[in-house]
């Protein structure tokens, strides 16, 4: 994605300024995250390439894979028919994506059943949290 | 997706009991749209195997595809690292998604350029709503 990139469909951000963003596998096709945006975070992923999203836990910009490394270069983002979702395709660097250090954070079904695949040992990627 | 699925993980509804839900087709791993879902949304989907949502701007729970014929047939339903977000995989009978007739809802860059496949023509599909 390049910098050239102008953004010519607006955004339906939501009452807390947010838009859901789902990231999805360039290659492999496969959904890994859902998060959420701010008008800036996505202007940062549009001129960085790199994703960012709004962390609604921690309220600020984050740019994805910041601690971990894990970032995800952005190569399109689509917008839906409603203009009131985001969805960004991405080689996910490090491949993983989930903090638990799974491929994708959906890993599990609903009965409980994990699929997923784990990429890291989270203990080890962000032992230095434990200081 | 059988009937005998017992639901094991509880999902966390945001404050107005609801949860986004993404519905990716099972074979083409596209995803096709971004929804959302209440309790009885998800039970409705657990026990009929086809994809149930709750309308924010209609205020009720929505059969996909009730009117269009394009229901979609639920495979697995994913959950996320945080129980947050869940995700359908379905089969999208009618092969069309979107209600204006594209595979997917996701069928435009947010550069405004369509790359999304159309199916269907939403006129035909609900000429009825027009009366």
């Amino acid at each position: 994605m390049s910098k050239e990139i102008q953004k010519t469909i607006d955004i339906r951000f939501n009452d807390q300024g947010l838009v859901p963003v789902i990231a999805q596998d360039k290659e492999t096709k496969d959904v890994l995250m859902l998060a959420y945006a701010d008008k800036q975070a996505v202007e940062l992923t549009l001129a960085s390439g790199y994703a960012h999203y709004y962390s609604r836990s921690r309220n600020k910009i984050w740019k994805k894979g910041e601690e971990s490394g894990n970032l995800q270069e952005v190569h399109k983002i689509f917008i839906d028919c409603d203009e009131d979702t985001l969805m960004y395709q991405v080689s996910q660097i490090g491949g993983a994506a989930c903090h638990i250090g799974y491929r994708s954070c959906f890993f599990r079904t609903i009965d409980g059943i994990t699929i997923g695949e784990r990429v890291f040992d989270p203990e080890k990627v962000y032992s230095h949290r434990k200081s």
